[in-house]
């Protein structure tokens, strides 16, 4: 599968007459994932590395707690020739069942009339108990070398100019894994993903680097595979902030080479 | 409510000691919607225009057809104080009914494994008929003009630098409205219940601007409101150039001044 669809574009500069060009799309297509036969969730992602997406949905949406709950991810065998790629199913091990009603989403949507960010906080602090241990401290200089390295492994964004990316960083810098998606969620469960399927998680010494802004739902995966720092290329939204004091995680922002904000628990980051 | 929300930020510059500041973050809260007491999303959104966002999600997303089928939007009465205002209950008119699974996204979540994105944009195509009418010309020069007006009304972007945009203009480039979010796509459906709730729609012969990028979902949302030029700043993914071929709308991408591309049905873009 490719992250990017070449298609022929219609071009208009200035006055002149329109320049038919050859471009390349990021690839939007449709996964449904199932848990056990069951309808899940449909997500539209970038095709490629379905199986890390439908493992990090799973472990990050709260399905499952564990990589040794997922028995086996399957294409759908019934799907029509082309298509099978855009449905899986997950199995999962035995003594584990699925309760749609279990997921972290449904957790908080189903709470009484006190629904508010501290209530979604705490309904997801509930299941992913926030960090404890300090963890690992990386020196300011590191941190602003990160995004270069991520511009740099951004390999389809180049070609589209339409995908988000996620990339894991070990404390000396060093990429781990990089993932492009049309969705930024999709990227950052992806990633996750990889954890679950090659027994890499936690990944409790580790740096998040995402391409745009943190949100509320960037935070709650993140502390799914409980990474310590969360750094954005953008901003904040207010409930990422409040999420990451609670849940104890290290969030910056605006990370820049020379220069960042922190917005929670400071001491990860040495001077 | 406002759409962000002062913060102290501690920022590193260079090898200087952090320095404490005051900001501004872009407000997230959870907002659950309810339709006859029934739960249907929560979404994640910047708190103000929830009604319209209620009324547009409605609309866009297939469980109602017209701005007539509501009778009423309310917030959650037995609500703790200071909270009922993330809850909203819309009430249907007599004779209307709320069936969870008429929603337009279970409608191609629960096909069969057939699933692909043709088969997604036909499910979408068969709950909002395609444009048929060849609808506005534009010119281009007008267009080019639009990303500097939907600049200067961003008031809450360059506050937070955390929010996403969506403007809706008439053929003349006069400014009819703009919805900001830290969701794209509450942004959009902000817009959209804005007509509903004022009786504003079809907004047939309008242009839809995106601060981003254009995707399936964008896409869809806007033809739910009958909007034939959708154009964003940001690049458009595979699909949503696929569904603007199929629903008759123009999709424009990397709007600039004086240039842009044209994914579909060029014709209502004047030289």
């Amino acid at each position: 599968m490719s992250l990017s669809r070449p298609a022929k574009i219609r071009r208009l500069e200035g006055k002149s007459p329109a320049r038919l060009f050859k471009d390349e799309l990021a690839a939007e297509e449709p996964l449904e994932l199932r848990v056990n036969g069951d309808p899940l969730a449909v997500l539209m992602r970038s095709p490629g590395d379905d199986r890390e997406l439908c493992a990090g949905f799973l472990l990050s949406e709260g399905i499952i707690r564990f990589a040794s709950e997922i028995s086996l991810i399957t294409r759908c065998e019934d799907a029509g020739k082309g298509r099978e790629e855009n449905v899986l199913n997950a199995l999962l091990a035995k003594g584990h069942s699925f309760d749609p009603k279990k997921s972290a989403r449904n957790f908080f949507a189903s709470s009484s009339c006190g629904l508010c960010g501290k209530a979604s906080i705490d309904a997801i602090t509930q299941r992913f108990k926030p960090l404890k241990s300090r963890g690992p401290k990386v020196g300011r200089a590191l941190l602003g070398s990160l995004p270069a390295l991520l511009g740099e492994a951004q390999a389809a964004f180049k070609k589209t100019g339409g995908l988000h990316a996620s990339a894991l960083f070990d404390i000396h810098g060093g990429l781990l894994g990089v993932r492009e998606d049309v969705g930024r969620h999709n990227a950052l469960d992806k990633l996750i993903g990889h954890g679950v399927l090659n027994g890499l998680l936690p990944y409790s010494s580790h740096v998040l680097l995402v391409s745009g802004r943190t949100s509320f739902e960037i935070l709650q995966k993140s502390l799914s595979a409980r990474i310590p720092i969360v750094a954005g290329i953008g901003a904040p939204s207010s409930l990422a902030v409040d999420f990451a004091k609670e849940s104890g995680q290290t969030l910056l922002g605006f990370l820049r080479p020379g220069s960042m904000n922190v917005y929670s628990h400071p001491g990860r980051v040495r001077s």
